[in-house]
Parts: structure tokens; C-alpha cells; sequence
């Protein structure tokens, strides 16, 4: 079946019988948005992914033990992380989804909850209250994506969202996403880091068992490989909501659909992703690193991950330097399997290394390249048939000077 | 036994018999020193440790094929990494040990070599040649400590030496060492990361297996429990030259003063690589994190990597803030055992989280602390019996300059 796949301008608000948007509670100093919600219409099959950190924050304890039920919104909040505060933070993260459910008048158990901002702060449960009996009033009628896009940001400098509308069996089906997330990156998730979070909704109508498998593909090929300061969040959260909305067949594990709701989604979470690392806290370039032909995937993921996170090839291509000597050196303490006489490594299109020495010519032409706002290392082996691929941003005085100066 | 010790001023030219020196050859622009020698009147036993980077520079390759010879001089530049340099570069560094015996009348394969700098840039042999003779000639008859220290260094600012002196059976022994390094620094030779070149001279008698032994149990505990960026270099070296000079007994590993040499060698390894991080590229502090109580040494050694390595604290003591929630949060990805519950943390002498929860009195009295040069960071995991503890620095604005404008 081929796939005609329509981009959209928004994002978790683009599915059938979906609305979020996001107000101010007073979170966040100087009357900037923090609290924000996602709501359907019908409750929906729910799919998670949530971060490896041991120390989970107090809503991604909450949200795990309500894994089974049937969800019909997730309430946000920004500018307080609601982890390691205890008993208190158990119960107020409860109450918020309590009051939730009151306010919509939806059913016991059907809400889950998401924070981030700073760890280790018991929330303001009076402005809390206040503000969720506001935005469960707003979000009945109305629905506004920026606002939603706002409430969910911390350092982030611009919205993530990313939506895409396609057919199965002549119906029209949508999967859309907005996602914050700009430090504190490299998702671990048995699925993402950041504090990373994102919403996904799609009114496709599909078991449970089949949203959990292509979300979980997705996140593995996606979030789980981007990586911005390698420090994994205690709050990352992805959650993926169907509503069925869209009148299809059943997607099932077994259906022919499947293959193609996986490949939307995995676009959603890619296109979701990229935005991430492109709003890295400080970053100025977007590094794609794709290890190729190692003797197995394992040794593409270490030399991939070893040179997402050195600090020295960050920091070199903030100063645009293409210094390669980093990267090989990287790729030797990475603990690959590696012949360096077969190693050859391109910046963008040229061959920088290759049979044990350093091609001149293409070094002083790649000092024009890394001018670039978006910088491709490729590590090609020549060992095996084993490829990996992550992406990361550059390392820069604004990301020490942000994190120098935000408590998180 | 009780041991007496005397710390001197100088590093590795203290202990009888050795000299050093060090001279410009046109390595480095505007007339730095580049080109150093340490040597000893008589021919030494020797231990070495060397980068456990798969990717070995080619001084490294060399001198690992010397290992078990008698050493007379150790031969160094800096400003150029002789790495990635391909069947040249091993041809230029066996031409450089070669003069190096030639013009001091050695006896063939008596001499090591070190490099660090650039990397994949192959050497001026013309300069490196004039260089050999001119030094050769110098450290005949003269030695001076401060030209050594500063022809080894790259981004380094301070010169690094530590000495001590000891009797053994009313015999005055000395150890001393002089280093360099400041950045891709951490340790991991099978035995340390930066480049980091160390050079530690003795005048004891003492067997090749006890002076193996010894620097091996020395580094473990020292050059290998430091990080500045955790990026392993190519080309780092620690050299162990013994000449025997001080007429004691000879040391061996069953002898009773074995365990003091071992004590002097340590003390000396951890005055340098505590000298390393201080002088980390751009480091305004030092932080020393003590992991206690464990489950096993393992345990105790991924927390306080994870902590040691995460930008996020690392950046935090850079702002001089008390930022306890991401110090657990790399707890809680360590990958280690734990109960969040158990946990203390301390910033100096403050316990800043304890029974899951904050110490709010002694939070706000922590951003006092962080004003000092000198952080203390100790988790107590009341779990066990195991300790592990790292030294690192800050991440600073001047990192990333220095090493966005560095090529290396």
C-alpha cells in the first residue's frame, strides 16, 4: 500500500475530537504560561513512555500505575518538577488529576499528569487548584495550540509540533505531536531524556497492543537517539493517546495498516525529535552522525553515542572547526571494534580520512562547510553491515551560561 | 615503619641523577617552548602507563614495544600530537629516539618518546632534528625545571610538579614528577584521559616488578579518578623512571618498604593529577566526590562518574549554585543501586537531602559554600561497606572558547 502522507501546520491538537491549550497559574515568574492540558473527547487507548532515571519524579510514578486505563486527558505543568518532594509531591500530583476529573466530569482514573521545571520544589498547590479549575473551563469549548506550546516550555525558545494526515481504507486519519524539551536531553526511556516530554494524539482507531509496539519502535529510532547534554531527566514522558475518532478498520499487529501507522508515527516522533535537538539549550548547529558497515548495530551505537557526547567535537563544531582528529579520537575510546586503515569519515559530503590518512585537500574545504546550520559526520567502518544513527547539538558558551544561572 | 616525608619544590628533576630541560624548535607559534628532555645519568628501570584509546598515537605504539628495555631519556614535544599521522609518523618518531640516543652517546632503544598537541598533522622533521641536537647538548650539563615544564605544555596555564623525600635504612630517597594536561582529560590507561603526560623520576633501587607494580596500584587510584571532559586522548603517558641512584637496598614487592614507596608514589601521582584538574581547560573549581557506603566499589565508582561527568552539575558549581536535584538526578541514571530513601547528601559539611527529602535550613546555607574553590560532594547510599571518589571541575564559558578555537 503506498503511503500519501499530508504535513500539517499543527500539532497534538490536529487529530479528531482533541483540544489543549495552556494558561498561567503562577509557576512561573513573570506571568508566563505553565499549565497546560490535553483533552478527548472520548476516553482513548494509551501507550507511555516514560524515563529510565531510578529516580522518578512523583506524576511518572503516578502515570505508570495507571498504565491499563483508558485516558481522556493529560494536565501539564512547567517551572516545577515535582520530583523528590516526597509524600507531598504523591499527593498533589493525585489531586491534580482528581481535580481534573472533577472539572471535566470524567470518570476515576482517567487522567494523567506531567511536570517539569525545577526538581526538588513542592508545588504551590492554592495557585495549582485555581488554575486547573480555569483550564478544565477553557478546554471544554476551546482550543488553542500556541498557548498549549507555551505552557509546556521551559528553556525552550520555540513550539515543537509536528502533525501528519493520511488515509487508511479511504478514511482520513491524523497523528500529531507537541513536545518540549531543550536540556537535560538524552531520552532513556524503555523509551527518552530532557526533561523531555511529548504529547502525541491520532483519532486512528487501533488496539492497545498494536499502540504500544509502534510507539515503542518509534521512540527507540527516534528519541532514544538524540542526545543534547547526555544528562537523563528524572521526568521524561512520552504518551500517546487514540481516541478511534477517524471511523477506520481496527489497526492491529496483524493488519496491513499497521505497518503504515507505524511509519507516520515514527515521522511524527523524528520530525518531534529533530526540533529537540535544534533547540538544544544554547545550540547553533544540528549534528547528525551516522555510523556505517560496523561488524553490529552495538558497535555503531557506541562509536555513534561516544561522538554525540564528547565534549570536544561539540565544542569544535560550535567554532565551525572541522576538526576531525577529535572524532577519530573519540571513535578509538568509544570501545568499537575498529580498523583504523579501513575507517573513512566524510563531513557532509567529503572524505576527510580514509586508508590511515588524512585527505588535504577536502580538510581546507571542509572549514566551508561547517558553516553549515546543520553538520552530517559519517563513520563508515567498512566492517561489517551494521549501521546507527544519532543526532546532537553543538556545545556552546549560551548552554553553560543557561545552565550556569536555571535551577533545575 | 613509620614514614617521615618531606615534600620538596621541584617535580621530576629532584631525585639524583636526573635532568631535564626543555627548548622552542618551532612546534608552536610565537617562540613557546616545544621540546623537552628528561634524563638520567644512569640507565633506569622503567613502568609506564598508556591510553587505553584504540587509537594510539604513534610515540605510544613505540614506546609500548620498549617497555621491558632500560631507559635512559625520555624525549617530549608539545604541539603536535604525532597521531593519526600514518607510516610517517612512525618513521618520524623512531628518527627522533634515534638521535635522541646519538647525540647523548646512548646505547640503542634507551629512549622513549612522548608527543601531544594537534592531532593528524604530521611533524616538521627539519626543526624536530635542530631541536634534538640543540637539547641534547643542554641537558649534558644543565637542567632547568621551569623551561621542562613549560615545553610540555598545550592549553595548560600553571606548571605542575610534586616531589617528596624519604629515608629508606637511613638512606634519603626521592620521588618527584612534573605533568601536564588541562583538557581531554580523563584517564583510562590500563592505567590515564586528557592528553595528560606524566613524568615521575626516583632515585630508589627498587626491582622492575615492584616499579610496575606500584604505578599501576598508584594511577587506579589517582590519574584514573580524574575528568575534566571525559574525553580520552590518544597520546596520554605516564612514565616511571627508578635510577638507583639513592644506594637503598633494593626495594622489591616482599621487602617491608615496599609498602612506603608505594605510599610516596601515590602521594605524588595524586598532588599532580589533583593539579590536572585544577588547571582544566577554563576550571574555575574543584570538586572532589566521595560516594559511601555502597553496595559494591562498582556501585559507589558509576555514581560518582555520572556525577562527575554531568554537564548539568558541572555547569551548576559553575554558577555557584547549590543544585542538589541534578546531582540525584545522575544518581538515579548511574545505572548503580540505591534507595532514593537512604540517601545522604552532603555539599561540604551541609546534609542537604536525607529521608527523602530536603534539609531547607541548610539548603539556603549551601549557597555560601559554593563560593569556595574547593566543592565536596558526598553521597551516602547507607547500602554497604564500598567507597569510590573522583575529582573533576567545572564546565565554564572558558571550556568552550578554549576549545572551540583549539585545534587538538
Amino acid at each position: 500500500m503506498e503511503l500519501k502522507l499530508e504535513p500539517l501546520e499543527g500539532g497534538v491538537t490536529e487529530a479528531k475530537g482533541f483540544r489543549a491549550t495552556g494558561i498561567s497559574c503562577g509557576l512561573k515568574d513573570g506571568g508566563y504560561k505553565d499549565l497546560g492540558i490535553v483533552y478527548s473527547q472520548k476516553p482513548c487507548e494509551t501507550a507511555c513512555s516514560f524515563t529510565n532515571n531510578q529516580v522518578k519524579a512523583a506524576p511518572v510514578m503516578f502515570d505508570l500505575a495507571r498504565i491499563e486505563n483508558k485516558i481522556s486527558a493529560v494536565l501539564v505543568n512547567s517551572g516545577n518538577a515535582n520530583c523528590l518532594t516526597g509524600k507531598t509531591g504523591d499527593e498533589n500530583v493525585l489531586e491534580m488529576a482528581r481535580l481534573t476529573e472533577q472539572f471535566l466530569s470524567l470518570p476515576e482514573d482517567s487522567v494523567m499528569v506531567a511536570s517539569t521545571g525545577v526538581i526538588g520544589r513542592k508545588l504551590p498547590m492554592d495557585r495549582v487548584t485555581y488554575g486547573i479549575e480555569k483550564i478544565c473551563k477553557m478546554v471544554k469549548s476551546e482550543s488553542d495550540i500556541k498557548n498549549f506550546s507555551h505552557a509546556i516550555m521551559t528553556t525552550d525558545k520555540k513550539p515543537k509540533n509536528v502533525a501528519y494526515e493520511f488515509k487508511i481504507d479511504g478514511k482520513t486519519v491524523r497523528v500529531g505531536g507537541s513536545a518540549k524539551g531543550a536540556g537535560m536531553i538524552k531520552p532513556d526511556m524503555s523509551t527518552p531524556h530532557a526533561t523531555m516530554l511529548v504529547f502525541i494524539t491520532t483519532d486512528a482507531l487501533i488496539s492497545k497492543s498494536a499502540l504500544q509496539s509502534a510507539l515503542k519502535d518509534a521512540v527507540d529510532t527516534t528519541f532514544n537517539r538524540i542526545s543534547v547534554d547526555n544528562d537523563t531527566s528524572t521526568n521524561d514522558s512520552v504518551f500517546l493517546l487514540s481516541n478511534g475518532m477517524a471511523g477506520n478498520t481496527e489497526i492491529t499487529e496483524d493488519s496491513e495498516t499497521f505497518s503504515i501507522f507505524k511509519e507516520v508515527l515514527a515521522k511524527v516522533c523524528l520530525g518531534l525529535a529533530k526540533l529537540v535537538v535544534k533547540d538544544g539549550e544554547g545550540a547553533t548547529k544540528l549534528i547528525h552522525i551516522a555510523v556505517k558497515n560496523a561488524k553490529s548495530e552495538n558497535d555503531a551505537e557506541k562509536i555513534a553515542r561516544a561522538i554525540a557526547d564528547s565534549y570536544l567535537v561539540k565544542t569544535a563544531v560550535f567554532g565551525q572547526s572541522p576538526n576531525w582528529g577529535r572524532i577519530l579520537a573519540a571513535v578509538g575510546y568509544s570501545g568499537a571494534r575498529f580498523d583504523i586503515a579501513k575507517v573513512r569519515l566524510l563531513m557532509n559530503d567529503l572524505v576527510i580520512f580514509e586508508n590511515g590518512d588524512v585527505n588535504k585537500a577536502n580538510e581546507s574545504r571542509a572549514g566551508g562547510e561547517m558553516i553549515s546550520p546543520e553538520i552530517n559526520l559519517t563513520i563508515d567502518l567498512n566492517l561489517g553491515k551494521a549501521d546507527f544513527e544519532v543526532w546532537t547539538s553543538d556545545l556552546t558558551c549560551d548552554y553553560v551560561k543557561i545552565n550556569a544561572n536555571y535551577l533545575s
